[in-house]
């Protein structure tokens, strides 16, 4: 397979079809823009079970993601798309670069959900960015884009909160990463794991995500496999 | 007189009437949040004069203002207003922290006038925030007063860029704050000066702005008595 892409956490390959690719997941770890890292064996697996789930239930309530199907323990056949290059993130309880900007305490749940666009620029350490730096930038043809990605966040934060809190688990916040398809429609395409997520255990308020990474508080092993079993039971 | 508040460069005091203040242009320079910082016998004088000019300019052009009028030197009688926590930024060309930010050229010309908000907090080093961001930290009570921030910031760089191109300057950027008026009015306060506007020369392309103080490029007075000449000239 040729290899199109590698990012931070995932491969690109080519397939035969020009609208089709492989996503692999990788198990390596990475923080602080690629700062920290580390590897953790088995982290892809878990990974690529965790966002296959999610995105086939957020295609169920009618959002357009990448996802064809998985087609083993670390790889997805997806839609090829071209990722817009703005991090969308959805947050409700205010934690992470949040409360270190504005000055919130983590744990406070925001008094309504909030989106937040972040420039996708390793070398500018991801920047985040108002609608008219986004226009400035390019990095979409029209405002009505800006609002699709809101629209998108919002709806995928209101069916991931209640789905979470099903199995225990309190969103805190996430990131998303759209993409063009060939018809030029906006679907959700990346990732939705732990690592790119806040989340919280109901009961113990223990975290189950990235977090446990970057600020060494525990396995992440241990936690995204909580995780997965739970999605599965 | 009683001192109501001090700030970077200003005072603010008291006067008998509880709906007007008298602001006190200082010699006072800062830069970088006050990291650096020196004074320049004066200054203020000149501020004084350069922002009244300018003020009273924009009154005139229907944005509504919180001069009264000027009472001496280095002294303007002003409505009492309450500040809104948010610097309204407005760019024409991209500089300073914006080409750091987003990694584009100093001088570049934007395809479009752009505007920013920033969180009018020290301690948090005036952080860029977005809509959600000014709505969950309470500094207006409607989204409705951001795009009246938007729109006014907009209306003066409209006229300010023509006032300003008359008299041999390029308007770079500028920053403005406004506040709200005893009747609840969103209205132009603070200052309009060459220490919150970048203002290129156009023949030369000199600096005539805080740049000089910030990078050590030159003379703050020479630059600011020279555009106050030319304000009056």
């Amino acid at each position: 397979m040729k290899l199109l892409y590698e990012g931070k956490a995932k491969k690109i390959y080519e397939t035969d079809n020009p609208n089709e690719v492989i996503c692999e997941f990788k198990d390596s770890l990475t923080a602080f823009n690629g700062e920290k890292a580390d590897k953790e064996e088995g982290k892809g697996a878990l990974n690529c079970a965790i966002t296959t789930i999610i995105f086939e239930a957020l295609q169920k309530e009618g959002i357009p993601t990448h996802l064809i199907k998985q087609i083993d323990e670390t790889k997805q056949l997806v839609k090829k798309v071209e990722i817009i290059p703005i991090e969308v993130v959805v947050r409700n309880i205010a934690a992470g670069s949040l409360s270190r900007r504005l000055g919130l305490k983590e744990g406070k749940k925001l008094p309504f959900t909030i989106v937040e666009f972040y420039y996708k620029n390793d070398d500018l350490n991801d920047p985040l960015i108002n609608d008219d730096h986004a226009m400035i930038l390019n990095l979409v043809e029209k405002r009505e884009e800006l609002d699709k990605l809101r629209e998108y966040g919002l709806k995928i934060n209101d069916f991931l909160v209640k789905f979470f809190d099903k199995i225990g688990l309190i969103l805190v916040d996430f990131k998303v990463e759209f993409g063009k398809d060939k018809d030029g429609n906006i679907i959700l395409a990346d990732e939705i794991t732990p690592d790119s997520c806040r989340l919280w255990d109901k009961k113990t308020g223990k975290k189950m995500d990235k977090d446990l990474f970057r600020f060494d508080l525990g396995d992440i092993k241990e936690a995204y496999t909580e995780i997965l079993n739970r999605l599965k039971g």
